[in-house]
């Protein structure tokens, strides 16, 4: 039997999703609780990986084991014994030809900024900008110039091991909104490269200072040459909300 | 030259405000941050201790020392050196009749509560009722019983010291609002006793849970008796708000 599984986790204190030698990925906890409760290994297949600081409310994963059991008791035995900052939020029984990540159609991410000092419970989930001011208005025109199907690479990061993939991605959504002095980017795309959330932020948080204009972020995308002025924003902003089936 | 500060922290990885022989305080490290910037021993006077693992956006202290550069270089000198979970987020010259503690005329705290589990960041700042539903109007019919000058002996607990102060407080304001799973408790009192806030969120909780009637509470004001139902709510959920002068 398959199942699939919903999961948040502050990602603070993680080494990302990814499994790895030294343990503390979300995966490892994930596995590790799995085995207590099947009494046997079990491989956790996620949606994607996220990086060591990147957070999750919506990230999805699927295993296969058999139970016997209500499912709700599937998802109270998930929702015990896990380290308090990762959270299995949903649980249900799915078809074998559901795969977390190949049968993904899509993710939605969203970056939070703050104009100021993020007040100390948005500070582990919120890039602060101090005295910084952004022009939203530019940064969301900037960031129509980037919709669309295009070669990603000048946003993307060298992953460092074989896992390069296609840098051609569809950008079907990557807004800016404003609550007083939070600024929230939200993006939605069929696939993303390594990083390339917190590169699109950083590049458009340079749009909203005044550092790039709107047309040299188009310059950027066409010539698939990174300009020096982008730093890639910090991984604590960073939040999976939704992946698409 | 007195100065008056605002404060906010994460009180989550410290052991409350007040300074203790083990460190870990907010007092203690915004005492070390001063004697850094002027190099000799700053007393930092608070407008009231915080539990530990209690949080506060409107902390208020003061201090007295002599400062020949401009404010915002004081506050900006606070804002650098301190732990990430503390911040300075005001400095102003003041009168020397002025006392963080003594002129303090009373005080805003709120109790954040979340029916199910909250979501990762919101985890460490919020009491996570989990499957437990909240008769939010039957906690409001209650808490109305509580406003007013009483003794509220039944609603506070021993500090195990010899700081016991006046247990009659006039309580101005205690209400419950939900948004959706999100329920707040917003108080405002001329002063607490010690885990009042705490006590009557818990004796609320049990209020909305059904374990207690409305006139059980006013019962528990009368008699000075606490009911053996009522457990303190835990410090992760309390925020110090504001502090009126």
């Amino acid at each position: 039997m398959r199942w699939k599984c919903g999961c948040a986790y502050d990602g603070t204190d993680f080494f990302g999703w990814q499994s790895q030698a030294g343990g503390n990925t979300v995966q490892d906890f994930l596995e590790a609780r799995l085995r207590e409760i099947f009494k046997q290994p079990i491989r956790v297949h996620g949606s994607g990986r996220t990086d060591s600081g990147v957070h999750a409310l919506g990230q999805v994963f699927h295993f296969d084991a058999a139970w016997s059991h209500p499912v709700w008791k599937l998802l109270r035995a998930l929702q015990t014994g896990l380290p308090a900052g990762i959270q299995v939020t949903a649980v249900e029984a799915i078809d074998e030809g559901f795969h977390a990540r190949f049968s993904a159609q899509g993710k939605q991410y969203v970056y939070r900024l703050y104009e100021g000092l993020a007040p100390p419970d948005a500070m582990r989930y919120t890039w602060s900008l101090g005295s910084r001011k952004l022009d939203v208005e530019r940064m969301n025109a900037a960031a129509q110039r980037l919709i669309g199907t295009h070669d990603f690479t000048a946003f993307g990061a060298k992953r460092g091991d074989k896992s390069e993939d296609n840098p051609v991605k569809d950008l079907r959504r990557l807004e800016l909104t404003r609550d007083g002095p939070r600024i929230t980017l939200t993006t939605e795309a069929s696939g993303y490269l390594y990083k390339m959330v917190r590169s699109l932020t950083g590049t458009l948080v340079a749009v909203g200072l005044g550092q790039l204009t709107p047309d040299a972020v188009e310059s950027t995308l066409i010539t698939r040459q990174r300009v020096q002025q982008v730093s890639t924003a910090p991984a604590k902003g960073l939040w999976l909300m939704q992946v698409f089936y």
